[in-house]
């Protein structure tokens, strides 16, 4: 169905009907100009994000539900490196004509199944034409108790620096994804090239070697296998509130947190200078999936390259009292990889073989996946 | 300055140095994943609006400061159409490699003096390229009184319609811009074709011709002659907060409130359906300028259609209990131009010559201003 038969007002209608709330703080919601909400005694989370078609994200990788549901899950992991709980979300979207009202229905159906996992109400959003290319922003607000806020400067020497899950996976993933893609690209060429050749051509070996080329691009199937966790990981991001969950029921109260999706360099140098503070991580100690080592050697890639600066992996970087030590020893899935240290000492990777390198934050790049 | 140079935590930083806040209910902002803000005792109110280049804007008409401006009162005016106070603003910004530093200067400068107006801290937002036009979406968090929540459905039968300033303004600014860039265009189409004709030639007459050409263009002025009002509240439009304020003065509580944003005939629909009510709305009621109505005749153009859905006013739509006629008699600024009714007696406009049309709310449509 075209979407401009449904129109602006039909298609809020249409997406958000069957819709019920679950947050006793969402009190007014997608029905007026703003929503209400209501904090009693806590503090509200809030945080923005953009996903440009073409920067973000490349819809030939991606479809649209698990697009929602990946930037639904990068907008949540801001709350939760926060230290909070999302709560509520609000969605704008901005559409060019090639898209048709079941495109939407998939968007939303992924950004819904990512609210509900983590319980958080659909309030509001806007909706807009695009001449160009799809723009989504998603606004997420969240709650805190006002001891628990968590920001990325608390961090004090001594204190240990942990990670949740492992890294690089993502950005192992995309190339995968992007590989895999340029594989499409030159069967479609060479057959492109083929059919030109042959035109008007009535050689039998020639026709059929075009319609081979035909049905392999017909049928194309990227090859994944041995690497469905990084695709995973690419195009399903999970947002870590189970850490948060697990770190408060062990009683650990971290000084500082962050999230990864810049890369573990750039989010270690965010709470180092937010607190004053430098840092040493050593890289034997950063947890990493097997696929992702084996991928890089396939790839001919730094392995801890891929892990300092991938991105996208949406895992909680956090900072702990050194008393803290056994209490995480127990803790699954999180892994202790440095400690802070006084300003005037820097930020450094110790390497395998014992070496101090200067962590080096990615700067921002257009081409980034 | 390239914008690479600066790179995007250069950026962030660069725009927000010596930004000093202005609420006890922001907490944290700028500095973390997410704002942490604080509504003790408040309902909080959180509304996002999406603005995208070609759509909602057209950079041949406005410059980007004037553009920031434009969009966060738009997005203010939300809030204020609750009934509450903006207090937070996130703003997301994606941009082309064709914009410098100093556009997003500029741009930040008119987000600034808007939020100054009002008060409001900005607390965030995210930045990312864009592969072709300009894409901004703001989030604008405000606080309420519990009581004093104004939504679209507390309408009743009998309650006076009214409207603040005046209605269709912005719409004929718009339709004046357009002209003007018509005109623009004709005489670099007109240049371009005599450069064309005259090439090699030495002909005197034509060259000075071409040189007349030349100078028109390069000093074109858009003839904006009696219009300025019109211009005005097209490029500058103000969130009506005093409104809110002189209502709280005079005593007078609304049963329900929208920002007419897409045309009274739409909103007054919105409360309508909400509020489960019809409306009679008198066309000789409705507050227009002398500007809007004289230019509407030049332009050939139906007077009452312009002010019933020509959209972008920004004016507050409300409905009062028929007890507060004569404290809103004596509201400067405001006009009851009609009331509401039983659902079963419809929408109808009252025409000057006493017939009766039906309103009909104007859909969505992707080349509106």
């Amino acid at each position: 169905m075209e979407i401009k038969e449904l129109g602006e007002f039909g298609l809020i209608e249409h997406f958000t009907k069957g819709i019920k709330k679950k947050n006793s703080s969402t009190v007014v919601s997608l029905t007026d100009d703003a929503a209400v909400l209501s904090y009693e005694n806590k503090h509200t989370l809030v945080t923005t994000q953009m996903f440009m078609e073409g920067i973000q994200f490349d819809l030939t990788y991606i479809d649209m539900e698990h697009l929602a549901y990946k930037c639904a899950m990068a907008t949540m992991s801001n709350i939760f490196a926060m230290g909070g709980n999302p709560r509520q979300m609000l969605c704008a979207i901005a559409i060019g004509k090639r898209f048709v009202v079941e495109d939407l229905e998939s968007f939303y159906s992924g950004l819904r199944r990512a609210c509900d996992k983590w319980h958080v109400d659909i309030v509001g959003g806007d909706t807009s034409s695009s001449y160009t290319g799809l723009a989504i922003t998603l606004t997420c607000l969240g709650e805190v108790s006002k001891a628990g806020v968590l920001t990325r400067k608390g961090a004090h020497p001594t204190d240990l620096i942990c990670v949740s899950g492992d890294l690089g996976a993502a950005y192992m993933g995309l190339q995968i994804l992007e590989r895999e893609k340029t594989v499409y690209y030159q069967q479609v060429q060479e057959y492109n090239s083929k059919l030109k050749a042959s035109k008007g051509s009535n050689d039998k070996q020639a026709l059929q070697a075009l319609a081979k080329g035909k049905e392999l691009i017909d049928h194309f199937q990227p090859d994944f296998a041995g690497k469905e966790y990084l695709i995973d990981r690419q195009l399903k991001p999970e947002a870590r509130g189970d850490v948060i969950e697990s770190l408060y029921a062990a009683g650990i109260h971290p000084t500082s947190m962050i999230d990864i999706s810049d890369g573990l360099a750039s989010e270690l140098k965010h709470i180092c200078k937010q607190s004053g503070c430098g840092c040493r991580v050593y890289e034997d100690k950063i947890p990493i999936d097997y696929q992702t080592a084996a991928t890089c050697e396939e790839f001919n890639m730094n392995l801890t390259t891929a892990a300092l600066n991938g991105g996208e992996d949406y895992e909680l970087l956090f900072t702990c009292p050194i008393g803290d030590h056994e209490k995480l020893e127990h803790l699954e899935g999180v892994r202790q990889i440095g400690y802070i240290t006084d300003a005037s000492l820097g930020a450094f990777l110790i390497t395998r073989d014992g070496n101090e390198f200067e962590l080096k934050a990615q700067g921002w790049s257009e081409d980034k996946g």
